[in-house]
């Protein structure tokens, strides 16, 4: 275990009604608030107007800010900024998924910088502080909901970038499993995938003697893997859909990475895919992960024999561990096909003729790598790709 | 699950050598610092001149309060208010244990509040706010170190009693696993015992569908039993004990009740026997848990059975899941025996003739009753007491 500084300080409101909580819990912030949104679903299913009127009941100035796209552009960002700063907003409420949450993170860090927002995602400055951001969350996915990240695409470019800083942490985030009902049938599968992938990204590491989070993890894989059908058989299970919830919080709320290092390879060819094709971030990851496995398993055979025995309870071969191993691997693709993905980049009609572009720009000219369990250049990049085909 | 609402703000800095950032963390909440401990140890292990070197390194003032006892006691806590006051306290550090700790949190409580702190302990008052306290770990335990609450004894009528607040959970906890490993081998074994005994309560709910956190605390509690024997082999042993002492902070910082009803009848029991007898929490919890088990086991063999099967490994029988159950509780007292504690009152010399008088008290004269998973009334614990005689 290596030496590590945690603390997250969101509030976390999670049940049954709970979003009628919104204006008294916003209300220890101050006077104005940002409601910030995507399109109109929120409008369609209710969940507008009940926030609203809980927001007035508690006497509280709304401010409106909407248009949220899936991969949240920093136009709309600045645009946030900018209501911030001329009508004083003390809090920015998001409703909805990870990006109107990451949205309102850029949101609230630009609010009190003087310079522009996209600085933090170049590096170029740092985060002082930030507007309290809190969350009332509708899709169980991106875990933005209690983290520190923000990821936003700059439209001149189209150059998708993330920054972290523990002002963004929301202060608090609402969570009833009821607002996930009516999500579409897909973005359910997408979301349990990227879940899944948030805990598999941190399982993988070199650090040794992380017992306890490794176990944790598999609990929270276990739990993802048992109850990401039940939503999909029945989307109004309230019970299952709350083990999903809460399960996607922990899975990206930075305890289950407490003295270890997670890998993120996955993640950062994923963002290849996703930036030149029109595929969902967590079908990608059902694509990427199992190829990425097939490529470094052989690091660390205990390890992947440990993840199929403990988390897909297969026996283990004690006299050949690789088979348990490839065993863990296949079960994950049997799960991810159960909750509809693809599991191959033929099956999204993605050819091997973008591989090399993707390579390519993934390792910046072979100039960078992914990944800390195994480092992968571009050619090891490609190999995935292949194996993905 | 049933709804809740979770926040810990408590800041974890974890690993070796940490104490040496007790300056730089403290730093951050003002100048004058209380430093609050119990004896010699910290002395003769050379942790105090590290800390305190550390702390003027920073620049801070520091001021001191030891001589804390094992069940702390109000009028020390009253001594550390009057320091806080006079002195304009900003920051109230504790090195030590659980004890330390809950006085720390008494003293800090007490030192916003115009009456006198037992005031909090009896339900007259509800602390407002508190001076920020922050901790330094040396026994991992109680849990304290990233918890709201604080156990505290009145010597006028020897009371036991707590009380809980948000505002008492540390600014800042530093776990250093190294600082545990000069503890007297009977304090490890208590101390473990305590740390699985948060688990079991936490773990033994009415509530359904609580299947993330009870796959966390299986986790938590299969971690304690395969460390807890290592850290008593061989006290030098950082990884294990690294191990245990994250995994005691977060087995009481209760992220793992999320959505669920703990018992805490044993607790409560436990109360009773070491209010009477000079016995430490953690032997007393070992000795009173298995006998709840034996008294309880029925209202719910199945989960008890899951408990034998996840926990410790038990084959499940299916055609008797009694017979998992009963396993179960069989494989606990050895593991509690492994780690050279007492499973039976005999043993540690308390007799039947004590029974009567303890749940007399325990039972309030038979008008209270103790735990959630099966509700005790005095007849209840004396079968208890009986059970582990």
């Amino acid at each position: 275990m290596i030496n590590f500084d945690f603390r997250n300080p969101t509030q976390i409101v999670f049940g049954k009604d709970t979003e009628m909580r919104a204006g008294e819990l916003a209300s220890e912030y101050g006077k104005n608030v940002l409601l910030h949104y995507g399109g109109g679903s929120i409008k369609r299913t209710g969940l507008y107007d009940k926030v609203t009127s809980s927001l007035k009941a508690a006497g509280l100035t709304i401010f409106e800010l909407s248009g949220v796209k899936p991969n949240p552009r920093v136009s709309l960002v600045r645009e946030g900024i900018r209501i911030c700063k001329e009508e004083k907003i003390d809090l920015i409420l998001a409703v909805g998924g990870g990006s109107v949450i990451d949205s309102a993170k850029a949101i609230g860090a630009g609010a009190v910088y003087d310079g522009d927002v996209w600085d933090f995602f170049t590096g170029a400055a740092t985060p002082e502080g930030a507007v309290p951001i809190a969350t009332i969350l509708t899709i169980p996915a991106a875990g933005s909901e209690s983290s520190d990240g923000s990821v936003v695409t700059n439209e001149e470019g189209w150059l998708k970038r993330a920054f972290g800083t523990p002002y963004v942490y929301p202060v608090f985030s609402i969570l009833n499993p009821e607002l996930a009902f009516t999500l579409p049938t897909y973005q359910v599968a997408c979301g349990t995938a990227d879940i899944l992938a948030h805990m598999i990204e941190r399982y993988f590491t070199n650090v040794t003697n992380v017992e306890l989070t490794d176990r944790l993890l598999e609990a929270g894989m276990q739990n993802i893997i048992i109850h990401g059908p039940r939503v999909l058989e029945d989307p109004q299970d309230y019970d299952a859909w709350a083990e999903v919830m809460w399960t996607g919080t922990i899975a990206h709320n930075n305890l289950l990475n407490t003295g270890r290092i997670g890998d993120w390879g996955s993640h950062d060819i994923e963002h290849e895919l996703s930036g030149k094709f029109d595929i969902a971030h967590g079908a990608g990851l059902a694509i990427i992960i199992p190829a990425w496995m097939k490529f470094v398993y052989s690091h660390d055979v205990q390890r992947f024999a440990q993840f199929a025995v403990r988390v897909f309870g297969v026996p283990m071969n004690f006299k050949d561990p690789e088979q348990t191993a490839l065993e863990g691997i296949y079960r994950l693709e049997e799960h991810f096909k159960r909750m509809g993905l693809a599991i191959r980049l033929s099956e999204v009609e993605i050819t091997e003729d973008s591989f090399e572009e993707m390579a390519e720009k993934g390792s910046a000219h072979d100039t960078r790598t992914m990944g800390n369990f195994v480092t992968l250049d571009k050619k090891a990049i490609l190999a995935i790709f292949k194996l993905a085909e």
